[in-house]
């Protein structure tokens, strides 16, 4: 194979039937941005509609926007949206809390369908905070929390399993779960997975319908571009919801917040998911991200996320050697993002940032760039390549500020 | 005494040093809102420094704000705000989640203090959503939530009292504790008070470290003018801070939260209470409106609010004598709204809003109204009565479209 050249991959763009989306993002100039999966950019229409709900609903329609600018609906209203960029049905999905909070409440609620079980499973790999939540729940539970190699996870699954914890798409490498399959291989031991669908969201197709998920959460900030610390959403299957309660029992959880019950009385559906007031400002730039995600066909958008991400891949392999690929070659078994690991990737990442390509780090030695088809270009990974290479070519990593440590990496 | 005229209610206004506050606000034309303590208004400042937020720190600095445009810190730096305006120290309050939640943090982290109790306390007459969170954290520990009227409350406490959870302000009524008094009963019992300063803070002087405060929250929407669902905030004494910890244990808690561990290990302090990623558009709302407060003397808001409180009692007495007064009449045991029964409270209040008089209703009879002295006028109080004495006299409130139950009342 003859190594593709700027001007193939700018043949790519011009080919590219998604190209148009990129104009709908305020994305600064001279920055080839590839962490969209830590943060995703700000879409064009998102500072008018935030801008509206300052000024006008808050300003002037005060209190009354409760009702009349439908903010008491926006957790189900945005969460419907999302049910359909998941393949979810209307009322399976709310917005609210975290991701954090969310999977609290989830293994919380659903622990307890399986008595007498005594761990909850999950693999190593996982996000380290969804370890810490599940720890910290199995203590209050009084279950032990099994954390297991993930070649080791569908041999880990017993009668003692009372729930399984998955991140889909392993935030590090970009290996992608098949939902379906350890859904099924679950239900052979009576047990269920809570769902982590952060870094899936918006980049990988799902249908969790189809897939038989009973239980999910999932980020705003990332690929749905809500703005940063967006609220999060949390999914429950309808045949579950009346069987499970959250933890948190708030007033928007509630049958009838506003009788003002002495008593809590939970929601029917996914209502009861709910806790407290919502960040309304938040919950509005998300739901520009949400709106924009809408219009696109997710299997497209794959497609596209594929193709540039094995472009990145064989450019890679090509002219910067000493980076180890570590993610999966199959984009069956892939996110939205490629990792490689080097052990300066945190200075390589620094001098990348230097140049105007932001990626990420991670520990202990990995260089994570984000494949977001909405708005990157065949041209950016050609062009972030480029200088990657120039960086390692020159060793320009080893200039002493980009050791220089900073409080978020 | 003869019954106050609007030009003594404008004199009043001319002598107010807090007069100049009123123009930091964007009040709508032709309204008097006296529901400052549902949703704060929206402070003249806000709209620039969200707008900033978006734009600059979301649009052009993307993920690289989360430390150059300080977003990591920002439950620390606006906790610390906080802090100064309830007489807390430096790294005893964070910003994080809603009230909900963090409640459900504090009484799950602190009841076990007191192990072998059986009874979490609290009064009937507490925020519903306070009591629906105190049920679901209380069977999860295992333990009885028992709610008594507030006269009975010092008689309830005892040995078996495993936590105290109170409303400083009384939603409804408007009736304060002395939090230093019911702090030193219940130690008296060996036994900690988590208290609700959601109707206290940015109206009632508050010294949570002269009073003997060990675990409280509050809301960021009401009196602090955060926005719609702004960030609640969580406060928790020094000495306590290292002896409790979180239930959800996510990664903003975490002592390294970019080191990435696979164990969880609390921070040292107050940040062990922080979750998952904070809403940061909703977090910089609520800044500018803290920021607000910070420039205002507490005692001088507090005496402002006692003065407009007894005019606006003064004219319901003589014009409106319907009405019935369940407030305090002593400044020392009320906050900063006043209220009033009346079988029709519902349809009088949407009377009210129909021209253009917003307070708010509360089940079963109960028609409230914040009083809010950085934008109120004694001239808006008097304009309200006026108002609310013609609707009364002419009986304006039979009209049918008042009688329509709206979703949030």
């Amino acid at each position: 194979m003859t190594m593709p050249t700027l001007e193939d991959a700018q043949a790519l763009d011009r080919a590219d039937p998604l190209a148009a989306f990129r104009q709908r993002f305020s994305l600064p100039e001279n920055v080839i941005y590839l962490d969209g999966n830590s943060l995703g950019p700000l879409p064009v229409e998102t500072p008018r509609r935030v801008a509206e709900a300052v000024a006008k609903e808050w300003g002037d329609g005060l209190v009354t926007s409760w009702n009349d600018a439908g903010w008491v609906d926006a957790p189900h209203r945005i969460g419907d949206k999302i049910a359909r960029v998941i393949g979810a049905r209307p009322g399976e999905v709310v917005v609210t809390d975290s991701t954090s909070v969310n999977l609290y409440k989830l293994i919380m609620a659903a622990a307890p369908l399986s008595p007498g079980r005594t761990e909850i499973l999950t693999e190593r790999g996982n996000f380290p905070s969804d370890l810490y939540v599940a720890e910290g729940a199995a203590r209050t539970l009084g279950l032990e929390l099994r954390v297991v190699d993930r070649d080791d996870l569908v041999g880990a699954m017993s009668s003692a399993t009372a729930l399984v914890m998955l991140t889909q798409v392993d935030y590090r490498s970009g290996y992608r779960h098949d939902i379906a399959a350890m859904n099924r291989i679950a239900a052979g031991h009576d047990v269920r997975i809570v769902w982590d669908l952060s870094h899936s969201i918006g980049t990988v197709p799902l249908d969790l319908g189809r897939d038989g998920v009973e239980l999910a959460i999932g980020c705003g900030y990332k690929h749905l571009n809500g703005g940063p610390g967006a609220p999060a959403f949390l999914y429950v299957a309808k045949a579950l919801q009346d069987k499970i309660t959250s933890p948190i029992s708030g007033w928007f959880g509630h049958a009838s917040p506003f009788v003002f019950d002495a008593r809590y009385q939970p929601a029917p559906g996914i209502s009861r998911f709910l806790a407290g007031t919502p960040p309304i400002l938040s919950m509005v730039a998300l739901e520009a991200g949400v709106d924009l995600m809408l219009e696109v066909d997710q299997n497209a958008l794959f497609a596209k996320s594929a193709q540039l991400f094995d472009l990145f891949a064989l450019l890679v392999a090509a002219r910067c050697p000493e980076l180890r690929p570590v993610s999966p070659d199959d984009p069956a078994t892939r996110g939205g993002h490629i990792s490689f690991a080097h052990d300066h990737a945190y200075e390589i990442i620094q001098a990348l940032i230097a140049r105007g390509v932001i990626g990420d780090f991670r520990t202990p030695d990995v260089a994570r760039f984000g494949i977001t088809p909405l708005y990157t270009r065949f041209e950016d990974i050609w062009r972030a390549v480029d200088i990657l290479d120039d960086i390692m070519a020159r060793k320009i990593w080893q200039e002493p500020q980009y050791a220089v440590r900073r409080v978020v990496t």
